[in-house]
């Protein structure tokens, strides 16, 4: 169905140039990094706030569907636009605003790349915490509707925990700022947590106030083995028991390493898993840091402890995690990437019931991912269509397990298209209720990604 | 207006011996530490999630108020019930249901008191960082409703950041979960963070689920005066812009010192202004941490500063600080007691502000605080009625300016009825609208806590 003439009239009147409605530009905003996909009836590319609120006003006043998007390297079909509409790229949306190291944040739109504002605090001592590997090329506003993390989370926190303020548009079309400019805050609803991790379905992110970080200026990376992934699961609930928190925490289980083998070659090391884990702090600190680590690592089961020395053996020391995307390629064009989270202390179970679910299945799994935080990527590599079959099957034991072990349905890629009908396995029915009355609150029409998140 | 019968008979029936109806006891909970006060119709003290349920449907069906309350430690009357109704007393809801240091977590009812918890975890080596100067006798509950932080914010954050989930009642009188077990979590809308800070005006919490973090083994304290204010601000902003963050960094005036000193005598420095700051982590990292926390102190202004090296030394650095709360209160029974925040490097402005306003409407103020946040505690201390007059337009003043600076109304006492009226002043009508709107969603009657936060 396309879009009613006055609605086109009111978006041409905004948007000038910086609206399209041609097939072809309309395909490359038509899927995500989740390779689902659906076309949308238009694609405009605000520079600014007044833009996005008079076109929520616009397209409420039609009833049409708004889908704000980022870079689209989520993997949940989040933004891909199920039911039509107008899809929203903030990639001109890209200043970064303000730097301010005195207060320790940056005010910055929500198309800047989170590669670009690290580059950018580079030079000040400072970082903006969350990093998902991702990073070179997706969006702050991105980082933010998801919730997107990476590996330095298990120190440093989520976007949740590095965000003072935003300013956005709601369903309503009506444009307001949530939070501070302040470290510390008690005046009134956290709308802007609220908003983080909501992928779009309340409102769109037009402008975040980003907590900054010191960067520490030492870093040591250590890579160990262990006989078998359950070894490995439990020294990561060792490392996480004592004092000094690693800023990555990665495990890498049997099949991912052999995977990475046999792409990466010798480097890689041949064991039962694998955990590659790094501290920072200031050079100083550094020596009692990776004692401290390494004696938790060390253990039953473990096989090999190396602490690169230089930046070439920090390098090798990585080679196998860098192999493993693709190396997985190669293999399933169809992989499915889960990104499950237990409580660490769980995590031993968890990798034994994944390995007992791909026996069962009949289905090649890969796990590894950021340990530290029980955050699991589990990924299915179907390589017909009668494995990708049973690979679906397979899922939903996968989250059935993971909510047994007093777990959730994602830690870091969101809900989106992909986990939606999981929804009531993880929430009440009384806590989905709740959203979806929030939802009415800031979006009474349901015109702001339809079709995500909430079953 | 009494409640109806049948309400008083529903409430004997869930609660028995638990429900109180005799004044006396009303009146014990008809006031909090803002000095307030208003009788409730009857107070409740649940011992279960089931009864809390049950409680606000009962009174859902009556429309009459429920208002949550902690130890009554919180200054701003957010537990007062102004339209009478059933308070509802967590004091008895105080169990610890599980330390779980190995994956760093802590599930506990609301009427856990915020000491009691620090002590049970304290041979386990960890602790929850939120530490109000109450903290011996205020609750879990009421740290979460008023989102109260306290020095170790600066380094640590405040219950926002520090709690991974919640059980809870809405205004339906259905209960809920929010959040997750796990330290990391992107399935749906952030209700955890929304309820706290919302002083029991969108749901009653039942049980929190808790971020625990590793209790470093050192501390070191430090003590710098300084010149003037400004001075001392300024080596704030220095101390903030550098990698190490301290666990401590609070900032006390010139008239402050003179008070305390008056009142403590000579162990008390007199001077333009004071920090006191502490660092903490293991004990190999100190002396490299004071150092460079000594080299970001010093600085145009300094006066004198010393680094305590016994136990005993850095008791008595703190003597000035402690001698404080005791001393406002010889002045001034009638204190008002402010916790604006403003971003850290306007608060050399902030200061200098207080001191001219101060002046302008001849009021006596103290100010003191959380620097590291750029929190100030000022403290209005009229002496008399015509100076409490000027103190209340004082404070209008107050609030204008620190929204100037870019700063907002609290940054860890909240809203409750002392701020209300100033709401409109940190807050967009459009931000307060969608507030408004989240406050109907989980409250369509308006029965808890009315008349507080939301004006």
């Amino acid at each position: 169905m396309p879009l009613p003439t006055p609605l086109i009239e009111a978006l041409r009147a905004t948007f000038g140039a910086d609206l399209s409605l041609a097939e072809a530009e309309r395909v490359a905003y038509s899927y995500d990094n989740s390779r689902l996909h659906a076309l949308p009836d238009a694609v405009v590319f605000p520079t600014t706030h007044a833009q996005v609120e008079a076109l929520v006003r616009q397209c409420r006043e039609h009833r049409v569907p708004v889908i704000a998007r980022g870079r689209g390297t989520n993997t949940t079909g989040a933004t891909v636009p199920v039911d039509g509409g107008v899809v929203v790229s903030f990639e001109r949306m890209n200043r970064i605003i303000r730097l301010d190291p005195d207060n320790r944040l940056a005010i910055v739109e929500p198309g800047v790349l989170n590669g670009d504002l690290q580059q950018a605090l580079k030079p000040l001592g400072f970082f903006w915490p969350p990093d998902p590997t991702s990073s070179p090329w997706c969006s702050i506003g991105g980082n933010l509707a998801c919730n997107s993390a990476g590996p330095r989370t298990v120190k440093y926190g989520s976007p949740r925990e590095n965000t003072l303020g935003l300013r956005a548009v709601a369903g309503t079309g009506e444009g307001f700022r949530a939070g501070t400019y302040t470290s510390k805050g008690s005046t009134g609803y956290d709308l802007t947590r609220l908003l983080i991790g909501s992928e779009g379905t309340l409102a769109l992110i037009t402008e975040a106030t980003l907590k900054l970080t010191p960067k520490p200026t030492g870093l040591r990376t250590l890579r160990a083995t262990y006989r078998d992934v359950s070894a490995a699961a439990h020294a990561v609930a060792r490392i996480m028991a004592q004092p000094v928190t690693p800023c990555a925490l990665e495990f890498i289980d049997d099949v991912a390493l052999r995977l990475a083998h046999e792409h990466g070659g010798d480097s890689v090391p041949m064991a039962g898993a694998m955990l590659m884990i790094e501290v920072d702090g200031e050079p100083e600190t550094l020596p009692s840091a990776v004692e401290a680590v390494s004696r938790a690592a060390r253990g039953e089961g473990l096989e090999s402890l190396d602490i690169a020395q230089t930046a070439e053996e920090t390098q090798a020391l990585w080679s196998a995690r860098k192999a493993l995307s693709p190396a997985q390629r190669t293999i399933s064009p169809n992989k499915i990437n889960e990104d499950v989270v237990v409580p660490v202390s769980r995590l031993p179970e968890l990798v034994d019931g994944v390995k007992q679910l791909a026996a069962r299945h009949n289905v090649l799994i890969v796990s590894f991912g950021h340990a530290g935080n029980g955050n699991l990527h589990v990924n299915l590599l179907p390589r017909d269509d009668a494995e990708r079959e049973r690979a679906h099957a397979c899922l939903a034991d996968l989250f059935d397990l993971v909510i047994r072990l007093d777990g959730t349905l994602s830690g870091e890629h969101g809900i989106g298209l992909a986990k939606r009908p999981f929804m009531p396995l993880a929430l009440q029915a009384s806590t989905l209720d709740l959203m979806r009355a929030v939802k009415s609150a800031f979006d009474p029409d349901g015109i702001l990604n339809p079709g995500k998140l909430l079953p």
